[in-house]
This record gives C-alpha cells, structure tokens and sequence, in this order.
C-alpha cells in the first residue's frame, strides 16, 4: 500500500466531526500531507483546511482523494459517488477505509480502469491471518481501552507513541482501523477481519520485540458496546497488554449510536477490560486515564482531570490539553 | 442462508460412521426433511434410510442435495464430482459444509449456472448483515455457553428445542454454525463473519418473536478462549439471552488447541458470561448445566451430575444420558 501524497480530504455530506474522524486523524498526525478539504452540501465538518474542487485540487497538486468520512455501517452515500467518479477523471487517486469498497462500485472500477487511476480500499484485509495462540510474547504493550467508541483510544496511542520516543524508549504505534493505516501506511484492518481470526490478527500486528520495546496498539470500540463488543475482547485478548488505559468523554450521555444505551462508569469498564486481559497476561495493569476534555471549559477540564485522578488513583490527562507525559513516565 | 427441503443425504464413500456424523445430525434432528440415503460403492455408513439415485430422488420430492460426509481435511472427493454434477442437472441444489466450496468447483458452477440451481457452501455468509443495535427484542431466548469450545453447546440446544415442543411450547433452533445450518436449513455462519457485524448476525437470526417463543440459539465457543471469545461475546450481546446453560466436559484437562490454557471453573466462566449477557438483557440468569459424560461410565457421570447440581444449585443434566426435560421446565 503506497498512497500518493498530498491529500484531497473529503469529507461529504458528514452530519458531525465525530463522522470524519478519519479526516481529522490524518491532518493531526500528517499535516504536511494535507493540501485541502472538499465538503458537500449539509457539510457539518471543517477541518480549518481550505476547500477546493477536485479541479483546483489537482492544479494546486494534490495525488489522491482520502475519504475522511465515514457514516455508520461504513457504506459509500449514493450522493458521494459522482464527486468520486469527477475524481478520477480530473486525475486523482481514491484512498478510502469504508467497509464498502470503493473498488466494488462498478462506476467508480471502470472510470479508475479506464483513467489508470488507483482505488486503495486500506480496510480491506489483503491477507489472511491464523487464529490466536494466546502465546506470551517478547516486548511490552500498552492498549487503550474506552467506555464508548470514537472516544480518543487511536489518538491516545499516536500521542504515547510520540511521548515514548521523546524519552528516548523505542515505540511503535500499530494501526488496528482505518485512520491508523492511512497515517502509517500499515496495519491490521480489523473491523473487517473474520470473526474466527480477530485475535490472531491482534497478534501478527504485534510480534516479539526487544523487552524494552512499547507496542502503542490501537484501541477499538468498547467492551460494553453492544454493536461490537466482540471485536475489542478479540483486540485484548490478542494484545495481551502489560498497561491499559481507560479513554473516556465525559459529557456523553448514552452509547455512540445507541440513544437507549448509557455511557457506564470507568470503573465498570476498567474492571471488565482487566478481567478479560489478564486472560492472555496475568500482569495487566491500567496505567492513567486519558480524558476527552473538548467540550469542557479549562475550569472544568482541569476539575474533571484532578476527580478521575483522585477518584482511580491514576494519572488523569487529556492528551490534547495537557499531553500524555505523565501516563509515559509511568510506564517506565 | 435458506436451503430447500427436503433432501437426499449424501453418503459418499464414508469409511464409517462417524465420517457421516453431518447427515447422523440432520436425520437425528431433522427426520422429517430426510427423504433418502445416496451412497457411493464402498460406503460403510448407513443412516436406514431408502437408498436413492439422484434421479429417483427428484422423481420422489427431493429439492436439495447434502453433502452429509467429510472427509479428512474438509476436501471435495474427485470420485464424488460426478455425482454431484448429475444431481444439479437433475434439478438438485447442492449443500456442504466443507472447508473446500464446491462452488469454487468450475465443473459445479458451471452447471449450476447453467441448470439455474443453487449452490449452499453454508461455512460462508451469503448476506450482509447489519450492526447490532441491542434493541431489547419480544419473544424469550435461550443460550448455551461453554468452558471451552466443542462440548456439547449445539447438541443442547436443539435437544432442548426438542424438550420445549414436547412440552407444547413453541421453539425454534436458531443455527449459528455449518452443522447446524444443515440440520435446520437455515442460519448464519457466525465464525465467518466480519468482526463488526458479529452482534447483528445474531440478532438478525433471531428476531421479535410472539412473547411465549423460545428461541433456541447454537452456543459458539467460549467467552475464556484467547482464540474464538470475540465470537462468543458478541453471540452473547447479540442474542440477549434471558436463560443460559453452561456446558462443560468435565474430564478436559485444558482448552481446544491450547494445552498451555487449562480449562477455567464453572463458576468463573458462568460469572463473566452473566456479567456480558447483561449488558443487553438485564434479567439474563442461568437455568442448568449442560454435562457432557461420555467419557465417564455411569456411577462417575451420576456422581459428576450430582455433584455440579449441588455445587450451581441448577439442574445439572447430559443431554444424552439424562435428557434436558428438567431444564425444559425450569425455564417454565
């Protein structure tokens, strides 16, 4: 997989930012390789990037369009694909992470067939992977973990990966979804893996390593979400984490998706997810609580940081407000 | 996955018995969906059932085909392709679930194409399935869970689907694996599926129902198996039991395939699957333990039944030394 830099960033008709957080991930950690965003009528989303047609997209210089939206169910909108097909034929790659393939729409196949133009489906897994052995592997591993999805597990990881590295211990991020593989270039799709191979796939993407080697493994959905559950028992059973973090957005009310579903305490999830890992790693442990303090003032912030802390007994940070170091200092 | 009854049993050239153990569980199950036998020269199986050419078959109402023999590693016989080519010709569809499909046979497809009949290779999803939602649905439901794979979870419940209409109550087996989507015709192929739409697999195979149905729905796995417990924790969310059965072999000394994982208690295992159940059915309880003794002789089995009823304080019963009638009418 070799997408062509830089970016078109398309965000469609998104309802919400939360729906491109694909978008949102790659202009965080690969700004340089973000020229511009394109929005459709009833955009909801911005990322601050100016919006272009794919037209002066391509005189201005940019190689691919990345879909950056995703809407529940991971389908291409019917309204998406002329923009995508004007793509194309203006020059454009298409990269995208939906459970639909762009590939597999025949209009959007036979005009990147006809044009020598690339489709990257990067959520499509391009092999198989064997079922998980549960065998202790060499390295350390750190999985954050949510009480909801789209709470910032993946940015927790990217932002530890960095924090690691700035105190000189070796680190690597290892993409479990869509976002993460566009900004690394590699990683286990794992949404869309088989169900059978879920924690198999958890652990080829996270081999042996050197003893004082951090994985930052990609945290996904949550264990108390009905929707996919199965799919993060799989991840931390197949990570066999030495630390945990507990990601958290503390003004959501109910479950991402399901209104009838509310958020559980931390402590509920914290408890079920050290149960399930120390399954496959009897020395689990949770290391700090990483919050997503976006919609708080700094008073508040500050104030719902320093209750987690007190109340867990664990660094509190948002890794935006104040960085993740000291959930970094306490994994050495 | 619907597949049209009812159907001629293919024996193939079954060294024995047990080689034939599919077609066993559909005559054992699904009497009355079995129209005849079709064995090849050398055949050491025999299920009572008249012996038919495809021909025959067809003349006397058969509408399927099914592969009711495996052979070691799950491959399509090259002697056995003649017979299923005339089968399609002679108006058959064809069902399997081997690991080899016979539609990737182009001698099959061809024909089936061709004499428009359908091929069933009921080990992969022939439909996309939705994301669970964990809307609480009408009707009660039923699920075997296990301290590890292969103990008698699909066994269980159809005997007590069996246990309920006895009782004149109406029940259905829902499928959730190749054995039993053979024996009933229908269902999902759980394992095959992709890992976000495991939970609403489930709940599309077991829909609202009239409030006095119990579904009975195939157990996969186990939620404390490193390799498969993201299928069995998604199967739990999805099918938001208000009963579940645990099921155990009591002389297993550790899990399928890992002998570095020993078997976990009874009572760990009944804790966490309560703990999952209820996060999409609040009432979920457990309503008896499933044994399995085959291995043990009668004395051992009595003591091993007595001593786990006294120990849960539920009905301990093996479904095929005792029957299931007293979990039956504990559920009542």
């Amino acid at each position: 997989m070799s997408l062509r830099q830089p970016y078109l960033l398309f965000l469609g008709d998104a309802p919400d930012m939360l729906a491109a957080k694909v978008a949102l991930g790659v202009k965080q950690w690969r700004p340089e390789a973000c020229l511009g965003q394109l929005s459709m009528p009833g955009c909801k989303a911005d990322l601050g990037l100016a919006e272009m047609s794919v037209g002066y997209a391509v005189s201005a210089g940019a190689r691919t369009l990345l879909v950056g939206v995703a809407n529940r169910g991971g389908v291409v909108a019917p309204s998406w694909v002329a923009v995508l097909k004007a793509a194309l034929e203006a020059g454009l790659d298409l990269a995208a992470g939906l459970h639909q393939r762009l590939s597999d729409i025949p209009e959007l196949a036979e005009t990147a067939r006809a044009r020598g133009r690339a489709i990257h489906d990067v959520r499509s897994p391009e092999r198989p992977y064997p079922v998980g052995d549960g065998r202790k592997r060499s390295g350390k591993r750190l999985l954050p973990v949510g009480t909801d999805c789209s709470c910032g597990k993946m940015y927790t990881a990217l932002a530890l990966e960095a924090a690691l590295r700035a105190r000189g211990r070796p680190a690597t991020f290892r993409a479990t979804g869509q976002t993460g593989i566009l900004i690394t270039g590699e990683g286990v799709p794992l949404d869309a893996v088989v169900a059978d191979f879920i924690s198999g796939a958890v652990e080829t993407v996270s081999p042996d390593a050197p003893e004082d080697h951090w994985d930052l493994i990609e945290g996904q959905g949550s264990l108390l979400h009905p929707s996919f559950a199965g799919v993060t028992l799989g991840l931390i059973h197949g990570a066999q984490p030495d630390a945990l973090v507990i990601c958290h957005e503390p003004t959501r009310t109910h479950l991402r998706g399901l209104p009838h579903y509310p958020i559980p305490s931390l402590e509920t999830v914290m408890e079920q997810c050290l149960t399930a890992a120390r399954l496959t790693n009897p020395k689990a442990r949770f290391a700090g609580a990483s919050i997503n303090t976006h919609a708080l003032d700094d008073a508040a912030a500050a104030a719902c940081l320093a209750e987690i802390e007190a109340r867990l007994g664990l660094p509190a940070v948002d890794p935006v407000r104040t960085g993740v170091e000291r959930i970094a200092e306490a994994l050495e």
